[in-house]
């Protein structure tokens, strides 16, 4: 994970665009996931139509990451190196994880 | 935050239904937020429409809670306590903070 996007709330545009909130939970098996993770972060914000991440870990983990279209998102899903990356998330690091995609129609913040 | 909650991924029915996404930063001052985010799990879970919750925080905290129609998420906006916790967050506990409110259109998943 950048050190960027863990420190900070996303940035997006006015709606309407998508979220993809991927939670999950761990394997204790975690050797390569750290670097991993890193790596995708740094993949995905290269990819055409990435508007943000905001990611955090508990028990569960959750990481939203915001598409301008479900197009873009679709390509992402097909990065080969992504792809790799969800193989090894599935045999290796995932004990149970949920992809969900979603259109905002909202958004509202505040800021002290 | 319940036990039950910190611990699992939200079982979820078939899209569409709908995310409210809440992104934040925590100020210093966090005197009462534990026992209030508590008592407002507690409040969500018993609300018409409440499909189910997931939450982490590291830097940033992400609570995902999932809602049957918009008309649902609306009544929990507007309930009397939860209203006067959203006050007391704006005042003391956030720094910052995002809501995105979101159509699921598609959702998977995996399990070991």
């Amino acid at each position: 994970m950048t050190e960027e996007i863990k420190n900070m709330l996303a940035q997006t545009p006015t709606p309407p665009y998508y979220a993809v909130i991927f939670s999950s939970i761990m394997n204790k098996e975690l050797e390569g996931y750290h670097e991993m993770a890193n790596a995708m972060v740094e993949l995905a914000e290269q990819q055409a139509g990435f508007l943000g991440m905001e990611s955090a870990r508990e028990e569960v983990g959750i990481t939203v990451s915001y598409w301008r279209s479900l197009s873009d998102i679709h390509s992402w899903q097909q990065n080969s190196k992504h792809l790799a990356a969800q193989k090894l998330g599935r045999s290796v690091w995932y004990k149970d994880f949920t992809v969900r995609i979603s259109k905002v129609e909202k958004c509202y913040g505040f800021s002290s």
